[in-house]
């Protein structure tokens, strides 16, 4: 497993991705689940993946393969649509999962992925995406800002009382920090490095992208002082009427 | 689904647990999944069940007519430890759930149900055990002080944070209740009403049980302060280095 998310504001987008991939407890590894296309000047997209790794790899770089075919074949840059993003993206996806399935059908492997995408096409809203192991696809709502996939639940509570659409992208960068956190403490599948990205509503740049490694000085803050917060909001709770 | 818990401290057992059953999203209702046997003045033990309601009721059931056979055939009054009773109740979810195998089999209706027995014995310590639906069971242990059953993910990392061997039973009871109200808001399987026990060890008596309504003065009082806990502990966190 792993923990990707966006949330998607009404000032822009916010991913973040944990490190860790696993091929059972005695291969542990630390791959990037965060990728990044900037191509063009008028469209940006971040495509976070979990899943089966050789799956989530060949996406990317049939993605990229077919960003430099000069045929004029569909591409991320000639797109016209998130949407349409998101629907060639679940194509690439059951492509791979399909090439080897009679092998994999005898093996056992499960090649499934499923991935984030978010991003914006000039002339188009900024969005966001959940694309399934099977290829269909949905967006996120105001009242479902945040999209999660892989360990999804640990890190749900603390998404589902703070983020609202007109939440400012910084704190929702905390937020998705914090529900990174709470799951990696409550699930060893989940790892650091954590990575941050911040895209802000018609940009078409990366407006931030940072590496939380587990000893970093900032990391180490915001962990200490939510665990800190957490207690004293514990202990202010109140008592029970035979308490005295 | 559902969630209960229970938590073994050095000063007692807390036990809590909702009260959502469903078959399918258009046949919810409630029924407590608490169960506490309390015969004898030397013995009580406190059941959580989740899973096929038809299970956990018919192991109850037989638990109640085992009571009040004769022939001296063991029962919760006459078993000598903690563990005997976790495998008894293992060995009595196994044969409910093999009464009808052959016709479930054919329906893909799934009999499985997982249960937290606690309790304490004249002579013994108190204990806690999860018994799977398999019919095996594990204790806990004081690195892991409480057991969970049923949508336990959403709820863990409040109990990763607080919960220590040497918490007292008020506080792990607010804990165990902070733990079922975050699980009920991110996920529809778990509700109201919620329950809560304590026993004290070496009483061998029901110290405290409460039911809390939706909308009981107390269980709104805590979910508003941790509410608001939470968002003044968030309010706090560092800001990123490019924040004014």
């Amino acid at each position: 497993m792993s923990y990707c998310l966006s949330i998607k504001l009404d000032a822009g987008i916010v991913f973040a991705s944990d490190s860790r991939t696993s091929a059972g407890v005695d291969n542990i590894s630390s791959y990037s689940k965060m990728h990044t296309f900037v191509t063009t000047n008028d469209r940006i997209f971040i495509l976070l993946g979990v899943g089966n790794l050789g799956t989530t790899q060949a996406v990317v770089n049939l993605l990229q393969r077919d960003l430099e075919q000069t045929n004029g074949s569909l591409n991320l840059n000639n797109i016209n649509y998130m949407f349409d993003a998101a629907h060639y993206i679940g194509e690439l996806s059951c492509r791979v999962q399909n090439m080897r399935c009679d092998v994999m059908a005898q093996s056992g492997a499960n090649m499934e992925a499923s991935f984030i995408l978010g991003g914006q096409i000039a002339g188009h809203p900024h969005e966001t995406y959940h694309i399934y192991p099977e290829g269909n696809y949905i967006t996120s709502s105001p009242i479902h800002p945040f999209l999660q996939i892989g360990e999804t639940k640990y890190g749900k509570p603390i998404l589902d009382r703070i983020i609202k659409p007109d939440t400012n992208v910084n704190d929702a960068a905390r937020c998705a920090l914090v529900s990174l956190d709470s799951t990696m403490r409550s699930n060893l599948s989940v790892g650091p490095p954590l990575e941050l990205a911040i895209v802000k509503k018609d940009t078409f740049k990366l407006e931030r992208h940072i590496v939380c490694e587990v000893d970093s000085p900032f990391f180490v803050e915001v962990q200490n002082r939510w665990r800190e917060g957490l207690v004293n909001a514990f202990n202010e709770l109140p008592r029970f009427d035979w308490e005295e």
